[in-house]
């Protein structure tokens, strides 16, 4: 079956006439002939009803949909025209439609659409998309290996050029140029290293481009790119020399977890368990409350399922393509992350990542 | 005048008791002692109550918080403790506040804070953080100095590698390199070319990597970094060869504008006047339609003033630093973007941008 016809079937099941797409993931899926897909212009409104697929595009990206999605149909939008909210409002209405699924409905658009479309219900299915794109098809998967690949390539160079004295954004400016001359249309990566290494995630690029390398650092980077709309992710964590049993043990420890974990992710497994054989190891060492997120989530064009986390109530599934990354940041020690790209086949799980597990500093 | 000592006259002014800002930008500013501004952790609220800045972070940025922001109150967040939105509940209503101005204030939010908090009037102040941080300090124009001058080096290292047969991707990672080697901590980049300029700011870093420059191609490279916070924004566009008359009539037309709008930026100009020039130009030559967006935005930490567009009430001050930018772009002849950074003194507009304007393409 085809991705229309798959959406086809879920509205119909589901007694909806109709799809909005508002969210990228859920666009770059279901939209007819959008390459590259990274020139998918920005799109408020994809409507989806039985095979025929309506663009509407802000003003400013008519004339780029107009040419580029000529599968679809692209309503005419216009600087100082009726916006996309009143396109959409018109659309449904003169369609006929009763009922309509969104993958995202904010209460501001609802109030709008039950004013201008009143005889209309719309409904948020915040997981309608990703259901339907969880299950990876072969075309999917070969650019998820080649993200993977590309991902290595970038860790390898960040960590080849990692030695005393080199700045965070030396490994960033590393890491980013080949992978853009890999081909990727996105990167973006957290170089966190020394004192910095524990501050999970702090939610920038380069920690602190400036800080240089020294002995004893834990080294931690974590990798997200894009390729073909499709997420590349993965984050190794080393340490600059020897040092300290503490240090070691911290990135055998999550090396463990990672191991532990893995092994466990068959068909069927729930979620909440998978997340629990990774608590389990942390508590055992006192380190349960330096674990602060998720232990997996799913990949794919943004958004995916499943989502492995203490209260997830997502099973695991033939067919799924998953991160599993335990990290453990503790202030006065360092941060440690180790993150791989799983999928699960039939015949059991297979990691797509294929860095080294250890990746080797530079003296 | 300290940054604090304004807030607090302001909110004074406004007859609010405290301010919590939630937006990066505003945290950026108001916080005291986030050094490297780029390790300031992702933090819910700053509740800014007289000379206290009170840290309420996410569980998995406790210790991050608590280590970097030592003359912050950081509230201690735990894994399934309160989350962040009870924790502030808590903390103004233990502090007594009356009425507390939100940087943004969701209607979830502030439904919540309702039922938490009954006795206080929490409300939405958008432009009060912006306002705040309109003119810019000595120390902050030298960061945008640096910035504009680590944008040259990236725009110069992209066009020095544009020549046929190369492609995007090669583009984005010369420039991408250079600009991460200068210490930026994020860098954002579109390049477009040939039929692509056409289709206006397609929302991705790299339009469409795998795409091999050619003779008549228009080359469309629009950079935003950031280096401690600071957005650094500069468009520049070129043809491969000679082109056609149109196509450099289009290039001609847009410095053009470029020139003309920015001789009109002095203290006291309006913005829709501002916008005007530029429409009247485009409107001339029958293009009006295709020029789609802002003609300048502020520039600093985010979200900045003044805009300038055709329906903004905002007039230029000293002490402004904004982008000027006008752009064309029409399917079957190619995009033009042409941008600057800018700083008004009481001596007139300077430019912070000193990237040729036409930038040299390879044969």
């Amino acid at each position: 079956m085809t991705r229309s016809h798959r959406l086809q079937q879920a509205l119909y099941e589901r007694g909806y006439d109709a799809f909005v797409a508002t969210q990228r993931a859920n666009q770059l899926y279901f939209v007819p002939h959008a390459e590259p897909v990274s020139g998918l212009p920005p799109i408020p409104f994809l409507l989806l009803i039985a095979d025929e697929a309506i663009v509407i595009p802000g003003a400013a990206f008519y004339y780029a949909c107009r040419d580029q999605l000529s599968q679809c149909t692209v309503l005419k939008t216009e600087v100082g025209a009726p916006d996309a909210p009143q396109h959409l409002a018109m659309t449904l209405a003169a369609r006929g439609l009763q009922r309509v699924a969104f993958d995202q409905l904010s209460p501001a658009l609802a109030g709008f659409l039950q004013q201008q479309a009143p005889g209309i219900t719309c409904v948020e299915e915040p997981l309608l998309g990703a259901e339907l794109r969880r299950t990876k098809e072969p075309g999917e998967l070969a650019l998820m290996r080649t993200v993977a690949q590309i991902s290595d390539l970038g860790m390898a160079a960040a960590y080849r050029a990692a030695r005393p004295g080199v700045t965070n954004r030396d490994l960033a400016a590393e890491a980013s140029y080949v992978m853009l001359k890999a081909g990727c249309e996105e990167v973006s990566l957290q170089v966190a290293t020394g004192p910095g290494s524990a501050y999970m995630g702090t939610g920038n690029w380069v920690y602190d481009p400036w800080r240089k390398l020294q002995a004893g650092d834990m080294v931690l980077i974590d990798m997200g790119i894009l390729y073909h709309g499709y997420l590349g992710d993965q984050t190794r964590t080393a340490i600059v020399g020897e040092g300290t049993p503490q240090q070691r043990e911290l990135i055998t420890t999550i090396q463990r977890c990672y191991r532990t974990t893995r092994d466990a992710m068959r068909p069927g497994a729930r979620a909440a368990d998978l997340y629990q054989i990774t608590v389990d190891i942390l508590q055992a060492k006192g380190w349960r409350q330096y674990f602060p997120h998720h232990i997996s989530h799913g990949l794919g064009l943004g958004g995916d399922l499943p989502r492995v986390t203490a209260s997830s109530p997502d099973v695991l599934q033939v067919g799924d393509t998953f991160s599993c990354e335990p990290g453990v940041y503790i202030p006065g020690i360092g941060g440690a992350r180790f993150e791989n790209m799983l999928y699960l086949s039939d015949t059991g799980i297979e990691e797509l990542t294929h860095s080294p597990v250890d990746p080797v500093v530079g003296a």
